[in-house]
Order: structure tokens, then sequence, then C-alpha cells
């Protein structure tokens, strides 16, 4: 059963879609404003500094636990359909998984639909991963983590960063990702009456948003089409009651056929990026600590 | 009239107050999770970095504005009672007055009561100000802030330097600071309808976790009694329907009455520590500028 501290997501993903259908005209800035409060969920890391940076052009924010490792980084994307949240909104998230590993994290702010569709979103993510080599950190020494469209822009940043003859990266950590651009998974429907947030309706808008004309089968913009042979190992975390729960198993699927060390757990009763419940919820608490303890030999560490 | 984004505050506080009214026998711990949302109000300021630090062996947040003067401070003292709230909570708000000023800020996780009654918070107030000047800050280049009790702490704090013979800071700038704790105040009443957070049984109980037996007329926990003489300039900003409002009035009457540079601004039917809309509402962001406008010619800045 889930825990009595699993219900503040709900409660706020319910806040959400009941302030959303109360004003179905509400713009891009007003959603934005809702979900800068996603992270509101999240308990404060503590004993974690942070620090805003120039990475090659693109806004970031390093989170940077006390007694790190310096040369270790987590390179985070952060979720929101590729058009709302920030590196602000998912600050605590990101650095409790950073306190966890034991290492640095860079959080992204990208730039987002629809003012900048689909690729900027990749451009700015491979230009980061390209700049912290370029600061001498080793691509062993680095992982990929991100929620919903940050977990599938964390998988495409590897993609392309292959497809520019980068070294890659030592591991790719999803949470919820939201592949499918064309929502062609079968738990959009089964799961929609458990699902407090991710709606048909929300992903068709930011699939819009997003691709604009462009191939919803585009392997950058769906990593369901990629060639996912030589990723580095995957480990996707997801909640049970997702209606993007099938985005990770056919993701899974695939990625196994390609040859590729893919790891997946499925966390009954959880909602899309339990992983706001971090210092708050055992659930998260205790995700985090499994990808904590998958991903550290992988880093060395 | 209040901006349309002011209501957002009203609204947390009578969140608060539904949430506590539902649950009389509500322990510490839960109310101090209630008021570590103080923030979710806040603007996100960005272009901060944000650095713990043990300062004396006070626990401590530096929010550092990108380019801001360095050799600098604001001392932050946050409100909550003296018994919640924390640097956390109060990271946004000060790191906004921070970056309108264009220097540091530290703010303090001080000790909080029940568990450490007066003057535990004062002690670690004048440590980590003495801290300070042991780093080689030279006194009229600080200026103490704080919020609600926190009002009152950056009022003390100047207090207790003097009678350890401390050099004294530049200035003091107070927000809805609450003094008083005899709940003398005639607005205690008065606003008692329209102040959405600060009722008398609530100040009660924070008084007696705060003094337990202790004299309510000890200067450090009330300057109302304190010698004000020599004191540097103070500014204090408090909101028109606050039921503390006559703390500040009545403050500002002896600090004139004993030769001090105090002014006052009362924002009309702003409420408690309204500061907290920084980033969202415009009375919050005037006020700070205010605050910098006023503070920066005394930093020399």
């Amino acid at each position: 059963m889930a825990s009595p501290q699993a219900q503040a997501l709900i409660d706020l993903y319910k806040n959400w879609g009941a302030a959303m259908a109360a004003n179905p005209s509400m713009g891009i800035e007003e959603i934005r404003e809702i979900f800068d409060h996603w992270g509101d969920v999240t308990g404060e890391p503590g004993g974690v500094d942070y620090l805003e940076v120039d990475a090659a052009g693109v806004p970031c924010l390093w989170a940077v636990p006390k007694g790190c490792a310096m040369d270790r980084v987590l390179v985070c994307t952060h979720g929101g359909g590729y058009a709302v949240g920030s590196m602000y909104s998912h600050r605590k998230m990101f650095g409790h998984i950073a306190k966890a590993v034991g290492c640095r994290a860079i959080i992204l702010n990208y730039r987002r639909s629809p003012e900048f569709p689909h690729p900027a979103q990749n451009e700015d993510a491979v230009a980061v991963y390209k700049w912290l080599l370029d600061q001498g950190i080793k691509p062993n020494h680095i992982a990929t983590t991100g929620d919903s469209a940050g977990g599938a822009l964390c998988t495409s940043m590897v993609l392309g960063a292959r497809s520019k003859g980068l070294p890659l990266p030592a591991a790719i950590m999803p949470q919820s990702p939201w592949y499918d651009m064309e929502a062609k998974g079968a738990t959009l429907k089964s799961n929609a009456a458990v699902d407090a947030l991710v709606q048909e309706p929300i992903l068709q808008g930011m699939v819009s948003m997003f691709l604009g004309e462009q191939s919803k089968q585009d392997p950058l913009a769906n990593p369901l089409y990629a060639d996912l042979k030589g990723l580095p190992p995957i480990y996707i975390q997801v909640g049970g009651d997702e209606t993007l729960l099938d985005d990770s198993l056919r993701f899974v699927e695939k990625a196994k056929a390609a040859g590729v060390d893919v790891k997946c757990d499925v966390y009954p009763e959880m909602q899309h990026v339990f992983h706001f419940l971090a210092g708050k919820a055992p659930e998260a608490d205790k995700a985090i600590k499994q990808y904590a303890d998958w991903v550290k030999p992988k880093l060395g560490l």
C-alpha cells in the first residue's frame, strides 16, 4: 500500500488538474507557473550547494553535495513535456539523487517548446555533455538522468552524443520517461483512472508544441524508434499507476533486443515522477537509494 | 487595492490555519512541516548561488548573487516564532533582498525553541555576526535583516553585539517584526479579522516555547524594553493588515525617543511578511527595492 506521504503528490496533481480544467484557455506562461511548484512537495536535501553556471551557452545549476566526488557528474534533464519545469523546480529532486550517489549534478535549463521546438532540447543536452568532456570530466564518470520528457532527453542525449562521435557516458537513469510521441501505449487508457496528472489530451498538446510538423518517429524525439545498440547500461524507474508505464516497458523490450544492459523497476501505486517525494515519502527515498546503489560502481564510486 | 498576486499569501495562511484548526493537538514537528512551505509562494530570484557554511558552529546558508559585492553582507534571521521556519524556507526571500542590494546574504539556521529557549537564538545570531567580523568583514559593511521573530532577532542581535563590546553594523532592516512578548498591541485585536495568520493564541504558544518562565520584559527577548540609544539606522517594513502592526509602531516611537535614525513604511492591505511574495506580487518587489535604495549608500554601495 502506498505510504500516507505519497498522497501529497496526488493532491498536487489533482489541484493542477482542477486549475487547468477551470481555465481551459490557460496560456503556456500560466501553465509554467503551475509546474514551477512541482518541487514544493520535495524535502530539502540539505548539505547541498547550488551554483548557476553557463555551460556552452546553456544556463545550468550545479548541485554539489558536501564532500562529494567532484569529478563524477550526473547530467540532469528535467521533465515537463519539454515546455514547462526548470532547473529550479527540479533542484531538490536532483539534489537528492546527487547526494545519494555522492557526486555533482548539473541540472539543465534547456530551451523549452513551443518557443524552441525539437531538436533544440537535444542540441542543448548534447552541448552540455560535450562541455563536461571539454572540462576534463571522463565519459565513464558521467551518468545521465531525467524525468518524464527529461527521461527521454537523458536517453536521446546519449543517442545525439553517439551520432556526433562523442564517447558515451557510463549509465542512463530515466524516471517515468515519456518516449512515445504517438501515444500508443496501452496504459494510456488502462491507467487513465489512477494517473492523477498525465492524460492523453495533455500529451497531445505537448507533442504539438514539441514537434510541430516534424515526424513523431524521429529517433531523437522518440527513442522507441532509435537504434539502441551499444548504449550504456540503463536503469528505468516508473510508477505502477502511470499512464506512461508502457513507454518504459516497450523501451525495455527494445533495449533488451538490442543487447543493452537494461533494468526497470515498477513501483506499485506510484504516480508520475514519484521521485518528487524525495525526503518525504519512503517510496521515493527507496527508489533513489536503488539508483545510487546501481550507479555508484558504474561511476567507480 | 492589493494586487491579485498578493492573494497567494492569504490563501497559504488560510490553508495553514485550516490545517492547524483541524488538528488542535498538532505537534511542533508537524507545525514545522507546514511552515517549511512558507517560501512556496516566493518566486525564484535566479542568478543567486546558495552555499551552506558552518559559521561559528551555527549552520548557515550563503546567498551569493552573481557579480555582487562579496565584502558586503546582510545577516538574515528568519521568522517563525523562534520555533519554526529555516534557512531553507526563507532562502528565496532573502535571496531577493540580497540580489536587490547587490551583496551577499548569510541566512542563519539558529537553534529553535522549544528545544532551545531564549537566549539561544540571540547567542547564535551574535556568534555569526562576530564570525563575520573575524572573517574580515567590516562592521559598516554589514546590515542585519529578518522577518517576524527574525525581525526582532535582527534587532536584538545588534543589542547583544553592543553588550559584548563589538562594533555595530551599518543598518537594521526588520520586516513585520514581532517584538512584544506581552501581546499588548492594540492591532492584535483591531486587525484580528484581516490578518490571515497571526492570532493571539498562536503568539501565546510561541512566547511560552521561547521564554518558558523567563521574563517577557527581557530586553534581548523584547526590544521594546531595550535601551535603543546609539543603534544604527533602522528601516522597518510592515503590512497594514497585520495584528503585529503595533509592534512596529511602538518600536519606532521608542527608537525616535532614543535619537535613533528610524524609518517605517506601512504597506496597506499587506499581510504578515508579505515580502514572501517577492518575484510574484508588485508590493513585495517594491518594498524590497525600497530596502535596497535605502541601505546601499549605508553599505557604501
